[in-house]
């Protein structure tokens, strides 16, 4: 069976539609929990699903040093090891080295860098990114690059998309033909329209299966990243999956959307649930609030997740503040609900040509803010 | 309907039966997951259930601290609370004040402390100790007593066995005639036959809903509490149920059954669970442990619990050395499912009449040790 992405709605710059893969169908506009290191924190992958995902994240950086692309190769691929038989979008490491890991040294190679868990060295270079994903056995592989931090001078972002466009060459070369497995290139340019243009004109030379909006969402704020969003997404080809990574917020994924972006993933749903904020349609909701101690409804009124079917507020409240487990597992759950239940929505608002009201709707319940306090 | 226990069969000392309450039976003998602070740890209600469990322990000391037992039972109790619908056994706070709390002050009325949470100051009493219970909802309520710190002298053990049999008395008059919750009684007197006698006989004059062994399982040995109960729970009512508090290691249920216990109550499964400890019929496997890292077999071979059937021994391995909560969840879950495994083996084969071989082959499988490195 071919990947193979097919759109069966749009509404303005929106789309809806599906991606077919090998292991299963995701559904797109589509967001993906992130399984950083084989897990998604505080879930078991049977009530992932259960919140409607259809394709997990997994971090090539995390997985490679801990416990190693090989050694889950040897036990079966990532989907065995970790108990998730649809499909897994893997990112290639890039972004990952430059945020977690230390004593990086950048050539036109590749990286070299230590190890944030026990500081041994590791080289990552576009071939060993895609022998890594290969291993891991991810169906949407993606192309190593690299991302500059931003602040960073046009001169720097331009160096660093140019770099990446000639990484994203050598990564489809590596990669070769894997029937059923797809390859996404990563658009770079930072907030330059120019750049941006150039860097999709290299990456539709190449051609891949899917490609990425990268270097967004790194600080640059709603603004700036709409912004790039109201052109970058048409730079790409219209009948490829486009994936805005590490995005976002609620609203910065409904304006994604709107824009044309197809595909999603961010630990903010789950990492939240950890620290007590849940995420509902009247906005987020911070659980360790005193004000929720003696309340007997549920998180969010409606909501057919565990967290809000079979607890109060009241319970969420004492679990969270007495650092239970529970408190991390049932906001995890709620949260990631959350998003999938939006993504819904969305996906049916541009099939039925109203996405302009629902996204109407959806900001006038955030603005209600929290139930009224008891 | 009544509290009431039901014995249906005999094996030398042993019994298996059931205690039947408004909220459900428990089948005996039973092993009581703990829920400490309104969760066993790790786990949601609904999995504890799917292990087998029939009935949750709850601790007042925890409970009266945070969130309270007045705001448990403004929220409907502790059932509702922690979405737990078959019986609860709470303890009566007197053990854990003199484990946790700080500023302890006894007194015939009672025990003043300050909590280990905030330092706020508290006083626990027979009769407020009752109260709380009544509060939260408790199905089997314990009556409050005090547990001296052993090593203790013989005069120290007998004052503090004569203060819990007069604050057993007070806990009765309080309880009141309560139908369809019980109210268990505690035997105290250390390691002294003729203590332990005096404690059985003022209990039975005042009259229980069942017996709790009381006093053992803090640092005595497996020995010397097997000594005492080679005789106290012949000293108990042979019609109600014996509860062996605290207690324990599988060997030391299955010894403690066989001298004729019907209910136990234990962190360790849970606890174990959190540290990578995992409890088999072959013995405890410490999943941290380097030989497991590329071992694809499960934890326990046969075992259908969610750890065992979807997961390898190094995959168990990863996300316990990662820290991820699923490694908690996952060991959690297999040893509350091994725990009850165990007492279902025990029930059946005190029904069968073949108590001696079912342990004799108990031992024999320890023995064998965990399975043979790969």
């Amino acid at each position: 069976m071919k990947f193979q992405f097919d759109i069966s709605a749009r509404d303005g710059c929106a789309r809806s539609g599906r991606i077919s893969t090998p292991r299963g169908e995701i559904c797109t506009p589509a967001f993906m929990p992130v399984g950083t290191a084989a897990t998604v924190k505080a879930m078991l992958p049977e009530s992932v699903r259960a919140t409607g995902a259809d394709i997990l994240l997994g971090n090539t950086y995390h997985l490679m040093l801990r416990p190693t692309a090989e050694r889950i190769a040897a036990l079966g691929g990532l989907h065995k090891f970790m108990n998730w038989d649809r499909p897994i979008l893997t990112d290639s490491g890039g972004f990952q080295v430059m945020s977690l890991a230390s004593l990086r040294k950048l050539t036109e190679e590749g990286v070299q860098f230590s190890s944030h868990i026990d500081g041994s060295k590791h080289v990552l270079t576009p071939e060993r990114s895609m022998e890594i994903q290969k291993l891991l056995g991810s169906d949407i592989v993606m192309c190593f690059d690299e991302c500059p931090a931003l602040p960073a001078d046009r001169t720097t972002i331009a160096a660093s998309m140019e770099l990446s466009m000639r990484w994203a060459q050598r990564s489809r070369d590596a990669f070769g033909d894997r029937p059923g497995h797809a390859l996404f290139g990563i658009q770079q340019g930072g907030l330059e329209p120019d750049l941006r243009a150039a860097s999709a004109e290299k990456l539709r030379a190449v051609g891949f299966d899917g490609y990425a909006i990268g270097g967004l969402a790194v600080g640059e704020g709603q603004a700036a990243m709409f912004g790039v969003l109201d052109y970058a997404p048409g730079q790409l080809p219209e009948d490829k999956p486009r994936y805005l990574m590490g995005v976002g917020k609620p609203d910065d994924i409904v304006g994604a959307v709107a824009r044309g972006v197809d595909m999603f993933d961010c630990v903010l749903p789950s990492r939240s649930g950890r620290t007590g904020q849940g995420w509902t349609a009247r906005g987020a909701v911070n659980l360790r609030n005193a004000r929720h101690r003696d309340d007997p409804r549920p998180l969010e009124e409606g909501c057919d997740c565990p967290a809000c079917r079979s607890y109060s507020r009241a319970y969420l409240h004492h679990v969270i503040k007495s650092d239970e487990i529970i408190g991390s597992m049932l906001l995890t759950w709620h949260n990631l609900a959350y998003y999938q239940s939006l993504m819904a929505g969305l996906r049916a608002a541009i099939a039925g040509g109203r996405l302009g009201a629902h996204i109407a709707a959806f900001h006038a319940t955030r603005a209600l803010g929290d139930i009224e306090p008891l």
